[in-house]
């Protein structure tokens, strides 16, 4: 009896053709592919391998049970979030069982912030599970403000826009370099902790980098909101001949 | 008259088969490719296109006039660095101006501590310039590590082991997640500014992660010297329901 291995595949910043050679191999060739998705939408991974998929295809869309409507530091939160990602694993430890592959789309890299980790931590040891990196959103939004990130020495600190505004401001007045991540509603937030560190005139917000709505603005010329797609960046400084 | 382009297109980690498809369809369709070396040697990125480059192929093989023969802070190496960039532009410059694109060959991606850096900010402005992203090194280096590297709200430090070992220190000691990169001689320190930060068991280290020779190693059973293509990791442990 041969179990199926799950792959858990990178399909990059969000141009097709910016996923890797065997990422795009493993998607067209799949007859079994799965992804995360809010509930009533299509879902950026899936829509991202539009065409590229076989007729063949079966599909299992796997929609979060919640996403912003609770508080993350609620029980309840972690609760659904478990049982879900459970359900998941359930499902594809059965069709890897029959002997199928299934290949897991995951928007960036696998296993920088995706939601695929859940997954890996709770298949790894019981089916072969095997990860294709990908290029990171941040990779695509420094791609796309059309300067380097990093210069010699530099630091680089990537950080959430959730955490504390006190805890970024410090982090932000000690780092060379600086990606800001998961933004959403706590950009004014942000927002005052980069004014606070005296970094505001060197800052960015790129949202949807390396999509056809692809947009690199200062940060001072900002709304209140960015969408979910979207990444603050400080360029690094660092020493260049 | 048309001017060419010059395309700064990232290999990713050392896999030929983790390049993206934009990258993948530039190296193949090129008349023009160059590619950073040190003197002496094939070059890792011009070895990662082998089988994949057109017959009529025009290289051009751009020697590093010094890499750890002069410490970094001494004129010198600014001063032949400098030089050496300047005519590596005017070369790739005057190709271009005959109307023919050049594809610089750049491991990992280009914006992320890269040689290529060094020429786009002197091509930038005179002659057209794209750059693909790629996969980095150190996406390559977690993925082998068979660990997600950062969960929900994890911090992540990138630095420099050519940092002072008190800086180290101090930075480990303050971040969740940890990626260093430039380690060859300075191993040692490193792993006594982890071993100060009180981490040491947490850290790996990565060699040519995406490679044949890949080698995930706790940093605890490590010799004095790693090879360029190295990463010590210290993964996030973060929340996750």
């Amino acid at each position: 009896m041969i179990i199926g291995t799950i792959h858990g595949v990178g399909l990059g910043p969000g141009a097709a053709d910016l996923m890797s050679v065997r990422a795009d191999r493993l998607v067209r060739g799949a007859r079994h592919v799965a992804y995360f998705r809010k509930a009533g939408r299509p879902g950026r991974a899936r829509r991202l391998v539009d065409g590229m998929l076989r007729a063949d295809l079966v599909e299992y869309a796997m929609e979060y049970p919640v996403t912003t409507e609770i508080a993350v530091t609620d029980p309840a939160y972690n609760d659904q979030l478990a049982a879900f990602y459970a359900e998941c694993t359930r499902h594809l430890t059965a069709v890897a069982q029959t002997g199928e592959d299934v290949v897991v789309l995951c928007e960036g890299d696998p296993f920088f912030y995706g939601s695929f980790m859940h997954l890996h931590a709770r298949l790894a040891g019981r089916v072969p599970v095997q990860v294709v990196p990908g290029i990171t959103g941040m990779s695509g939004a420094w791609t796309a403000s059309g300067r380097p990130i990093t210069w010699g020495d530099d630091v680089l600190t990537i950080a959430a826009a959730t955490l504390p505004e006190e805890e970024l401001t410090r982090r932000i007045r000690d780092t060379d370099a600086l990606v800001v991540m998961k933004i959403g509603r706590h950009l004014p937030k942000l927002r005052r902790a980069i004014a606070a560190a005296g970094r505001m005139e060197a800052a960015w917000l790129v949202e949807y980098a390396a999509m056809p709505e692809q947009r690199v603005v200062p940060l001072t010329q900002t709304g209140d909101v960015a969408p979910y797609f979207a990444i603050v960046l400080i360029h690094g400084q660092g020493r260049r001949p």
